[in-house]
């Protein structure tokens, strides 16, 4: 299946205080995207960033997305913590609830969420996580779209509960044989135009290569590119004129599921 | 003026993890009184204590308000943090947003918000802070009701808001001349009944009594008992009984706000 | 072995800010300890309890221990979170000098380290992390005592760099056929003599009767009551007594390991 | 008088969890200082930054310093929090014990104290709290240094209580004609020689010029450059080489100290 319109997103806001994160500049970002995942204060982020960002958010026209996390601040998320599932998906609603505020203020409605880090990581392996999480976006917020990894649990979970859902593309990771991303912090930047092709390539014939060479199926709604990736914005940039220049339209995760077929 | 109809609000889930505070079970509190303001893990509370005791409010039929404070749980919320009103704000939005996202798990709308501890002080004798405030939440939420004392400035910024705004009473603390709260954490235990019948005098006649032996005027819409104060349900039963014995109906502050004459 | 000299030890300071823990006081318990644990902040406890605490157990010539624990408050330290085994052992050396520090002021040296709750678990089980901070603890402080379970492998580690180690005997816990105790949070309030009794055994013959009825070999220098235990005074009083009463003596571990044949 | 000996401090450390801070990396500017100011957990830092940053002046002879601060670390330890002097007090033992642990394992002992932020200028008003901290150093560890600006309260109480104290001159930051600091936050990079040249007078003269031009008079035992100043390294650099040039020796506080003829 070739895929004609997809969303591109990228985690926003996750400096915290004073600190900022990555170096490229919230603005030149938000132009580029369709949707973004605002961190919520637990892994990164704070009210005042949150009201930042989610403000960009609204002048761009880019939809909206919480970006929940364990409570971790030192470890930015990327530390597991063995708690219960309700106490997990108590932490999500509270981060959820604190964004979702502020797009009140700016007249931005929630369109996704998208666990952060370790949490993500969970979710995708632990299907009573993902059961628990969507039945209570199911009472909370039917609507509330929900982000994961085609492979992870997250997705079938989500399918057979009738909750929206959307599957990642990550483009500046790169993939192991099983479809799930292989966590290689190489330091060599990345060619932005390589990033872009594989994008492409992903779009028009459903395949990735991975990194021991092999070429996998991926299925996908949305493609995600972090903040923190030297070369964040030529990459966005790279991804967004490949794209639409062969005839792919970027637009959020809520206008691509509602193109779907099968949605 | 004569109160027919009355608030009875009490600060609610001040517990931390596994430290729980003040000796009254939230279920014998929740049965007594009509408003609840819920800790929103600022001072105190979490996303687990606040799941438990929103689903409490629901239960009991009381309305739900979000009792935000500064960022320092160690202090209680007790302790001014010097902060510009835009962070401040922004952190009470933030809670604001927390809280909601359980009323919407367990369909209970967000009554009111009412700042907490030494916020509560700031935003009384700060003008600036109540405006910001006050504006904030007519884009955010309107009708929101807000929680004051009837000396602070918040209640002259949100009536010339015309925002919906609610004075309380302090039954468990007592006046000084001037109309404010003064703080003598004295050792002796209250009498019910005594407080029942300050309640009382002040529904029927607007006055109080103040440290001195003064009776000065009191208006009001809610009347306010902490959950730490020692017999904490057994005040509480006392004024509903007392009130309702003579008249004196208790009900949510939006249904109170709702028969004003002037509303 | 009969043992002649035991210590007796209590966590202590678990409070946070305005929250206390456990209805024990803790003049009451200082009274009747040899040794204290102290939270030191990450779990429970803050500048403040630690001061406090600190100056008690100085009063009542009591040893000083440090308590860390995981950095996770919310959950007191019982939940595991996946860090590295040099995070973990910079959390517990933060720890361990500020509470130090509390000792410098009072002149009390600090003479044993007891990780807390799901990280004491965790030590017991990975050996790298219990060499990690033995290690550690040798190029810091060599004479600071580790107390660990006899069957932890943090016990083999701290023998084998012979470094000063105390094993425990949990009174308030129930035991596995394995030596491990067992985590029933039972109803039942504990009957003070039953305990005493128990310890007296452990003394005499070096056996306890575990869960299932099984008599097993235990070996230990320090008895463990916790402060949030149900009528832990009564419990440490009975045990006090008893042991007295048939000749064994009540004293810090380290002067245990002193009179210690091997040692 | 003219100074030939004088210290050259820095704040280190002051990122936390994954986020740094400023540009400068901690191994350029420990090689060109004297004493380091390592941020201890409550506006910055954490116990891996301490560890970090601790063997860092270990290995470049650097003296070590805590930078103990408001527990604030959104707000970066830049506001106010209204406690009371034995909270602070407290708050600042425990970041003080935290960072001489890590000392302790690089066998680098504690030379200094300097308060951070919105703390250190809270101590220079507020005599009562630099009272009550320079007592309680006096019995905790009568010989470490206090470092305060000359015009502070710090100064004249720790020279009563004959506690060891040292004056900072800021060589990157604006002089008003009271002698305190101005927080003029300005675009323009300030230039390396220009402000080595105003240390240059000052340790010469004991004079430097005011944001008005005045010229007035600066006493000083130690010189600070702050790691966030742009250009931080090249500051340093020109200080350090001006300054031996002219034959003024940088060495630690202590040294410094020594050296005073009426010390």
């Amino acid at each position: 299946m070739m895929r004609t319109v997809v969303d591109l997103n990228c985690d926003m806001g996750e400096g915290f205080g004073h600190w900022s994160y990555g170096d490229a500049p919230d603005e030149e970002l938000m132009a580029l995207i369709s949707s973004a995942n605002i961190a919520t204060g637990f892994h990164a982020g704070d009210p005042n960033s949150m009201n930042r960002v989610v403000s960009l958010a609204k002048a761009h026209g880019v939809a909206l997305g919480a970006h929940p996390a364990y409570n971790d601040l030192q470890g930015f998320g990327r530390r597991k913590i063995v708690a219960t599932d309700d106490e997990l998906v108590n932490d999500i609603l509270y981060q959820i609830g604190a964004l979702r505020e502020f797009g009140r203020r700016y007249d931005l409605p929630l369109q996704h969420v998208k666990p952060h880090g370790a949490l993500y990581m969970e979710a995708a392996k632990n299907e009573d996580l993902s059961r628990h999480l969507v039945e209570t976006l199911q009472a909370t917020s039917p609507d509330l779209i929900l982000f994961c990894m085609g492979p992870a649990l997250t997705y079938d979970v989500a399918k057979r509960h009738s909750h929206p859902v959307v599957r990642e593309l990550f483009a500046d990771r790169d993939y192991g044989d099983d479809g799930m991303i292989v966590f290689t912090r190489k330091g060599a930047a990345a060619d932005p135009q390589a990033i872009a092709d594989k994008c492409l390539r992903a779009c028009r014939e459903g395949k990735v290569e991975t990194e021991s060479g092999k070429v996998i199926d991926i299925a996908f709604e949305s493609i995600c590119v972090h903040s923190d990736t030297p070369g964040a914005v030529e990459i966005l940039s790279a991804i967004r004129k490949t794209l639409t220049d062969n005839g792919i339209r970027i637009a959020p995760a809520r206008d691509v599921l509602a193109e779907e077929p099968s949605s």
